[in-house]
């Protein structure tokens, strides 16, 4: 009998499509078409584990996902043959034999996300599915200055998913930065331990009312420092958030 | 009653979901789109013209189109309303009264397509709708030496539309360069009076079997010459391709 292997895959995805990572009866998941194609190439029907489960139109440049299988094929043919049967928003940039008590979730050292916006009065069209567009003008310093708050091992209960209940919401802030803007493209980068479902968007809505003026830095500590979900901003839109690195 | 104007529209759109520009029965086009929302907002049944008409799946940075109307909506007014009735995919950069015998097709001087090759190994999933991917290494000097031969008043037979039967062939290219690569991203850029339906795609196909060491500068000269589109390659696929820039 074959013996049971880990494989690792890194996977970049349009979440444009997709109602996120994990499957949902009825709706195009990321989870199901990845499982589906790795069935037709393995002949198993395998769980595929995601390093975290992107919401719907939710980006990534390097998720990680791994799964156990029995199967023959060399990682380097799976690959290929994935990337031949998987539809034109999804390629597999790798896979390889990783140890069995790899998890992808559990793993994780940290992770990287990035969240754009086009700040122009104009709109880019062909940015509309990658960016959050703001027309108003936004002060870069004064975001900077919020972000740098959130350094450090904080409680992030005020940026949590409203109805979510976490039982820890500490997290340690590695990164809080903003490059650009270049033609307009702000690119906002988090680097954490870990994430809370919605969190960097949570954080986004109210750093960018933050950056038009509506609030200034010592408000939002307050927010931050409250730890009540219901004083902070709304939620940015998903298309400007990418999963850029999973470190391990 | 109303005076009769000529109102221009500059335009930005993005192709993929289009059949093109020209109205067609049964499937969406920009022509169609367009009109219907003008007509929203003027209430007339207007007729759009443009500079050309763009295939399907072809983008535009700058399309330029006219229509005659009895409105007495001011362009900026127009502008808005346009921009919150059309799709995510088209936007209105700009509206304004040009003279009763302005006609974006017969009075444009020039006109700028831009064509994008993604060349490296692995495919670049945000960028699929809008490049040509290809993984073989291209010789881009050999392909900027072919381009150098369409400068000048040229008959372009070999690269006109396959069962095309267009009367005046010559056309005078005053640009055809490249830009790049970056990234992998090489930008080529064609200026001419007038481009025939296919010329540049045709172009990029005969242009690209030189790039990979398929044929010689030579080869690709006698091609041009033979004025026969037998002898030339392939028609590159269309979603490389931009109008960039209508000149008057």
């Amino acid at each position: 009998m074959a013996e049971e292997k880990n494989i690792r895959l890194i996977l970049e995805y349009d979440g444009s499509r997709y109602h996120g990572w994990q499957r949902q009866t009825g709706f195009p998941t990321l989870q199901e078409v990845l499982e589906d194609k790795i069935k037709t190439m393995t002949g198993e029907n395998i769980r595929l584990i995601a390093s975290g489960r992107t919401d719907a139109g939710v980006h990534a440049l390097c998720q990680v996902a791994n799964f156990k299988t029995f199967t023959h094929l060399d990682p380097m043919i799976l690959r290929k043959g994935l990337n031949a049967l998987l539809p034109a928003d999804i390629f597999v940039r790798k896979a390889e034999i990783v140890p069995l008590d790899f998890n992808s979730r559990y793993s994780a050292k940290s992770k990287i996300y990035e969240y754009r916006i086009l700040n122009r009065k104009e709109p880019d069209i062909f940015l509309r599915s990658y960016t959050w567009h703001i027309a108003d003008p936004l002060n870069v310093e004064k975001m900077a200055a919020c972000l740098s708050l959130l350094l450090g091992k904080n409680d992030f209960s005020s940026f949590k998913s409203s109805g979510s209940s976490i039982i820890n919401p500490v997290r340690d802030m590695m990164k809080a930065d903003i490059l650009g803007p270049e033609d307009g493209l702000l690119t906002f980068s988090f680097e954490a331990d870990g994430f809370m479902r919605h969190m960097v968007r949570n954080i986004m809505g109210t750093v960018v009312e933050a950056g038009r003026g509506k609030m200034d830095v010592e408000k939002f500590k307050k927010i931050f420092q409250s730890r009540d979900r219901r004083k902070a901003g709304l939620k940015a839109p998903a298309q400007g958030l990418f999963l850029k690195l999973v470190k391990y």
